[in-house]
């Protein structure tokens, strides 16, 4: 059952133009995928994702295991049905928030024991919980429960952690039941064989598609750009790789060079509320003075719904009066330029001219 | 230049069927029209909003004054271009904020000085300014500055008020010199006597409308109604009639049977901030319990976007969430359910059925 057809490699890079096929339709990759952590993509309906040019939509297993609870979730026909998404999803597995969110936190072989960062509460999360908890929310594409640790993390934590992120993929494999596309996770932090060994052995246990994890944990670029090829070198040509909470621009021309073929992040959503816009010459902060009186497009060129009817002057002024309006506006725009710029990466495969692509996006963007 | 059409008069009640014409193109009275304070209608897209099946929009002269200021919009090239709103829109005269937001106030025979909301400046507004402003915000229908007393005041009071807001008109009318249609505001408070010298007076400067204003300012329901019917009796019948800030689902059948044929208010939009959505059976608070896995639509009869794909307990989800979605949501519902209202009242006056309407809908509504 694989999922993922291999079109083209490209010549000079370890960038792969292919497809993924999810519900019976197929999908271009590279893709950048938008996140929905509660069940929707703050401030957008699912229409205007959509027409972002989005396939796949994540929503966020911790998030939805405390709220709504994953019953209700189940109850109401499943993630698609409950949020109105009716193109594929994925669920992230938990690890990831857990790490990040719940302090302090007890790592046991048997799960994690932490609280919740809503009301205090003891929780636990297992390889097993997550895998029930997925399937209940009902993605297309599920992802084993793993470890992820914090960045510097000595060899020898690294180690033990790997062996038991592998033992927790073995377990949740073992108890998933549906159709659901469960993906292993690569870790081993910084260290090259912990990566190969993690890869090697995941590979073992076959996975439809294979995620990499525990990177933007406080690395920088270098160190996790090469964390990527310490992975991707030993994953199956037929199977997709995805690159998890990566959405910078430059990252995800990097990751592509580097084999990867799906990407997800907060990043347009977060910065648009704060009111930041990507542009092609780096991020504009529209709640600058200077963009009062400034009826341009955000960017002229780009063909997204806010580009083609809001100036910069009325987003400012929206966000200057905290209008919701200017979120959602940002936020289609931020969208649609990671989504227009994986358009571009394909393209850019097709031809054999990544390399030239990401040298003039890095001269621009850093301008 | 006569921009409303008297279709028909209800048998039995003063309700009137008509249309009025803006933009070249004719739309339908009885009308409600969503309110965008900051040009705006907060939490929506413009497609949104005339998704609802809305046909004039609102936007506030104060508010845009103090903030992005009328010279930016004019630059902008008026408030549709600045907003992305092609339907008919409408300004206030900013006269209400002042009555309502600024404190302390000084009124004077010029203008009213009063301090900003915002950052407490000092700020002026006379006639000729509010018109200047207006004028430069372009919107399709501007409206006189005019005084907003509370409620009770006294007779002396009043009488004094009516007369100034009636030079304020004359003024305002004076240095009037765009194409925009300038409605004039009958005030009088719950006094009869003032009500009709207010409009009878308003009717000999030659409005192509009139708006009712001073009330929902603290008077009882019965109160209200009984001054709409104080104005509206003296109001010629080839005008529109316009009933500012009233937006009850009650108050706009009971606006209509006076012979009401406008109405504008915040309230769908606040209360689904709030987490409220009408219904024909009373107001409902998503955010209660007993929704947590309530799947059905807020009402299964209803038309609107949100009812076409969202359950009860998705959205109780987002509000629990506090996610921006929710608001969105609840008001695209709630501007539907009142313009909904308003298709439903012109069937009854249509069918002379209007009373037994009211009654039926009362009874629903306080069940």
């Amino acid at each position: 059952m694989d999922i993922y057809t291999l079109i083209k490699n490209e010549k000079d890079t370890g960038a792969r133009l292919g497809k993924i096929k999810l519900r019976g339709k197929e999908y271009d990759t590279p893709m950048f995928m938008p996140v929905g952590t509660q069940a929707t993509v703050k401030g957008l309906t699912p229409e205007m994702v959509k027409e972002c040019g989005s396939a796949i939509i994540l929503a966020n297993t911790y998030h939805l295991w405390e709220r709504p609870g994953e019953d209700i979730v189940y109850k109401a026909g499943g993630l698609h049905k409950f949020m109105n998404y009716d193109g594929p999803m994925l669920t992230d597995s938990g690890g990831f928030q857990v790490f990040s969110l719940a302090k302090p936190k007890d790592i046991t072989e048997e799960g994690v024991h932490f609280k919740s960062t809503i009301d205090g509460k003891k929780l636990f999360l297992s390889p097993e919980k997550s895998i029930e908890i997925q399937e209940k929310l009902g993605a297309d594409i599920i992802i084993s429960f793993d470890e992820c640790p914090g960045y510097p993390s000595t060899y020898e934590y690294m180690k033990n952690s790997v062996e038991r992120t592998l033992r927790w993929a073995k377990r949740g494999k073992d108890v998933h039941k549906t159709d659901q596309l469960l993906f292993g996770v690569v870790q081993g932090g910084e260290y090259p064989d912990l990566r190969k060994y993690s890869a090697e052995e995941l590979v073992k246990l076959d996975f439809p598609g294979y995620t990499i994890g525990g990177t933007s944990v406080g690395e920088g670029k270098d160190v996790m750009y090469k964390m990527i090829t310490d992975a991707t070198t030993y994953l199956p040509t037929n199977k997709p790789r995805y690159l998890m909470g990566v959405g910078d621009p430059i990252d995800i021309i990097e990751g592509v060079i580097r084999g990867i073929d799906m990407f997800d992040c907060v990043l347009p959503t977060r910065i648009a509320r704060h009111g930041n816009a990507f542009t092609h010459h780096g991020k504009m902060n529209l709640k600058n003075a200077k963009y009062k009186e400034d009826f341009n497009h955000i960017e002229e060129e780009c063909d997204c719904y806010t580009c083609k009817h809001y100036s910069r002057a009325y987003i400012r002024h929206l966000l200057m009066c905290d209008e919701m309006l200017a979120g959602t506006l940002l936020s289609i725009h931020n969208i649609r330029f990671l989504i227009k710029l994986t358009e571009d990466i394909r393209k850019n495969i097709e031809t054999d001219t990544l390399l030239k692509f990401r040298d003039n996006f890095i001269k621009e963007y850093r301008k």
